[in-house]
């Protein structure tokens, strides 16, 4: 199909490559909504809530779909190591693969909706989270349903590497509920803070491009390339969402992590190294008031200025090109292309 | 062996049949520990702490084990259908029956650690619960951590039947969680509040019969049987610890429930015949002030004088005779004696 406009300046750029995540919800959206299908009523309004298919009513929504990062590396990882896709050309697939892309993405937001309950956080996406909406007990259940679930898909697998991937998951939920036991204390070192990132965010990616490698038939050394990709990948994340959360970009408001008093990887570098603008943190952190706009502002200007949001930067490029160097030389330059692609647009924007 | 004293009285009546109890935590207690071993630091810490079998620095302690009901229901289903024990005779098992056993166990316990987070409920077993000696998200992390390790430990489980495991833990989570979200409202019918009762307490026991009798090697016949006994039996159970939570026992402190404004089943049976005691429960329940002893023991006696102390005993032995109904003519009488052991133990004190 051609399209001929005028003024082709007004034609967005095409996301070279997003086609990648687009692909994973196509593939793994109708296994995931079926999975939640099976859920009780109650425990499923909530979720199919926090998903974003439904309103608290349980009436359908047209909503923006989450990026499916998780469920993208799965299927891209079981695909480079030789796992042969079947289906259309379009959303073709490794068929052990789908249900493990399920898996991680039920584990990830059993994830969000435990973390919003210990964070008090929320809008997540522009709505009220599912503890703002229905409750922190409402929250927790749900979550608890969701990690149930993806054991649940999983179980469903018939692979002999099945247990192997329970075995891996369930052992990413420990690393995942280590990183936020232990990250959530101020008085925590940076070394701890990258230890607990690397569980937090740096875990269900490490797992999810293992499974890929697992169930896609891939060898114990590529496999563990692919974790450690995985790995290096979540840490470059992370990185740019701190960033993000500070400084703001196209699908982030400014100051979010500073108005909700996150000790990110740049506020604990900062204070770590004790620049100036640590000692701005330390009130702005521990103030009875909640912090207005324009401290916010200025302790952002304050933090960019003594070189943290470059320091987020370089510190995911230096991540994302260790994470690409884990590929070599077990996945193929031409094999490994889509896990560059999700490496390049992993950061790019919320997930 | 022949013990002989001068005033036989003196000794107490042994609890007939208790070893099944005794005998289920010495099979799965070495494996449970295992497990538990492998979390991350953390999360262990307070895991142990949880099980009592450390203090809140990790240090060893002494403690009172729990009655292990769930993980002796799994090991005696399994040898009720015919799976052959193995071991010394006083701790044979089904050996697959094992890990089911301490799966079961880790659900309980995730459940327990996220319910008193949801209760706001405490101390459990005359010690402070997770949550208040280290806070919420410890307990909510601490409960996820055992979730997923429930099935890490089925993963590990070299058995055909063990994705079907899997599947039947993972559907009794759901229901557990649905069973809570329903629960919780002040407005449940006391049919709501049975079915309330049945995802609550019923679905894991029912899971743990079921567990035993596929992995012993049941008929589906048979399976269902237990299902069935199990289900039964989770509402005996409930329905005792109901009376013991308003009226007291040895194990229980009177008024407990009463305090904690829980609308347990007599109180919603209470309310839902408008019998002379609801015109108290509803002030007692939405006063402003705590519940003193004086409202607590008032209430009490007028819940008593209305007969749902008695009701809660007469609901109680027809759910038990329900539930041993449930085995006949599937399990015969002379395989059938440790879950009628069980049955009529399972109710007298704490679990």
């Amino acid at each position: 199909m051609t399209v001929t406009l005028g003024n082709r300046s007004a034609i967005p750029a095409p996301r070279r490559g997003s086609g990648v995540f687009e692909r994973a919800r196509t593939v793994t959206e109708p296994a995931l909504r079926s999975a939640v299908d099976s859920l009780p009523p109650t425990t499923r309004r909530a979720v199919g809530y926090h998903f974003g298919w439904w309103d608290s009513k349980g009436n359908d929504r047209r909503g923006t779909a989450a990026k499916a990062v998780r469920p993208a590396l799965v299927l891209v990882a079981a695909e480079a190591v030789g796992g042969t896709p079947v289906g259309m050309a379009a959303v073709a697939a490794v068929p052990a693969a789908i249900p493990a892309a399920v898996a991680v993405e039920l584990v990830h937001n059993f994830s969000l909706l435990h973390d919003d309950v210990l964070d008090s956080a929320g809008p997540r996406r522009h709505r009220p989270t599912v503890w703002q909406e229905f409750g922190a007990g409402a929250a927790i259940l749900a979550g608890d349903a969701l990690l149930a679930l993806a054991f649940d898909v999983l179980a469903g697998l018939t692979h002999p590497a099945a247990p192997t991937a329970a075995r891996m998951l369930s052992a990413t939920v420990a690393q995942l509920a280590e990183g936020h036991a232990v990250g959530r204390g101020a008085d925590v070192s940076l070394e701890e803070c990258f230890r607990a990132t690397r569980r937090k965010t740096g875990a269900l990616l490490e797992c999810s491009a293992g499974l890929g490698g697992l169930l896609g038939g891939g060898t114990p050394a590529q496999i563990a390339a692919l974790r450690g990709f995985g790995a290096e990948l979540g840490l470059a994340v992370q990185l740019s969402d701190d960033q993000l959360g500070i400084w703001g970009g196209a699908s982030k408001p400014a100051y979010s992590d500073l108005r909700h008093r996150r000790r990110s990887l740049p506020i604990v570098a900062a204070l770590a190294a004790g620049s100036p603008s640590a000692e701005r943190i330390v009130p702005a952190y521990t103030a009875e008031h909640e912090m207005s706009d324009v401290e916010a502002r200025e302790l952002a200007e304050s933090l960019d200025a003594d070189g943290w949001r470059d320091w987020c930067g370089r510190e995911a490029d230096r991540h994302l090109r260790a994470a690409l160097d884990q590929l070599e030389p077990g996945i193929t330059a031409e094999r490994g292309q889509d896990l560059r692609t999700i490496a390049r647009l992993a950061g790019d924007r919320d997930r």
